[in-house]
């Protein structure tokens, strides 16, 4: 068994990955999930968006520059939508950084999606899938590597490493075990981070705190489809 | 002006580029031209290097799997090579790692190697001889990213945005800045990266201390030609 990290996304990808984006999309979507969503599609183009929303009545979420672009429902905040009513809904989210992860995990068997936010269940539900290999690919920002994905790969890899006796420990995954020391609470690097210090500039600090919170739901994301520029997750059913 | 920090070597360098690799090339050579080393050859190949040391009588320095191969002078550790009489010689040294940095570095104007060991030498000179962008290029271990590196690129990027006012930094560089605040001191930082642990085994745990010094010495190796498998680099006149 191998246990991998990549603090960008790569390639060749056969087995288990778990995208990691703290903030936001890996900790949205399973707070959604966690509130009672029934299906979510993610997808880069606002275009996309907009016609699958209309066509199926989904609720439309997503950010350009920080605000919900016109006829959205909600932005991408996860403090915002903690309040929001989504039970029983289906919701269409537009995201920049998550499909650039997405789009190269084509090869693997399995894709989940999460943060510290459903940290536990993450690893409960790739160690249970695993086969040859976890995969934690941290989405980084804007084709550079950032602090809150990389530390929360390093809190994923030490629990995985645990579950998964004699796995074999690649080089990133090293990497993002020795800054967990450094970093013992989430909220610091979190704080630190470039994604970080972009919410605070928009005034989003509330989403640096639902976005430190470790293992507050059992919801893990998986994708079950993937299409034109929109992939679409459910939640899986729990792994133990 | 740009401040780049790559965390593995890429591509697209134009102007100055700081090769790191604290452990140990990146300290080896400094070390070497403080001690009145004239000229260094790096390369990757075995025979290459046991060529060129034969043609012109030079040093042989590098080690395969933690020791120095049939007929060489010595290994690549600084801790050992600091009592070695290297004043008024030339080497040639074998290395992996190294080489794969320099090979991507083909478009710079200038290719300057370090670590710690010359960092403010090295943040003198990078600022005198920038014109656009100064990049500093971790080599990583085998293909994955590493502390040591990393952390003395936060380093770096600290002095060099201090002598260069009104840079912008990029994502690579405000992660590695986010890092030294994490690893306040070197040595824990060298004491937990992979190359360190690699070393520890090999008993060269003298290699983390000289790799931990920092400023020791005002040389800053210069890569003044490249053949082919081969490096060659000299000691740049002091900047200020």
């Amino acid at each position: 068994m191998q246990l991998r990290v990549d603090l960008l996304p790569k390639e060749n990808y056969r087995d288990v990955v778990i995208v990691i984006d703290v903030l936001r999309t890996g900790t949205l979507a399973p707070l959604l999930f966690s509130r009672g969503l029934d299906t979510l599609f993610v997808s880069p183009s606002i275009r996309a968006a907009r016609r699958l929303a209309e066509e199926r009545g989904l609720l439309l979420l997503g950010e350009r520059d920080g605000l919900p672009p016109e006829g959205f429902n909600y932005g991408a905040s996860p403090a915002e939508l903690a309040r929001a009513d989504v039970a029983g809904r289906s919701a269409v989210l537009l995201s920049g950084n998550g499909p650039r992860a997405l789009s190269v995990t084509d090869g693997a068997r399995h894709v989940l999606l999460g943060s510290f936010y459903n940290a536990d269940a993450l690893v409960a539900q790739a160690a249970a899938l695993a086969e040859t290999e976890v995969a934690l690919v941290c989405t980084g920002l804007d084709g550079d590597e950032d602090l809150d994905d990389t530390l929360c790969a390093g809190y994923l890899a030490a629990q995985l490493r645990r579950r998964l006796p004699g796995a074999r420990l690649g080089g990133g995954a090293l990497f993002a075990l020795s800054l967990l020391r450094a970093f013992p609470s989430p909220v610091s690097a979190l704080w630190q981070s470039r994604s970080g210090h972009h919410l605070r500039r928009l005034d989003l600090t509330g989403d640096l705190a639902v976005g430190s919170l470790v293992s507050q739901t059992g919801a893990v994301p998986r994708l079950t489809e993937r299409g034109e520029d929109l992939y679409l997750f459910t939640a899986a059913p729990p792994a133990d």
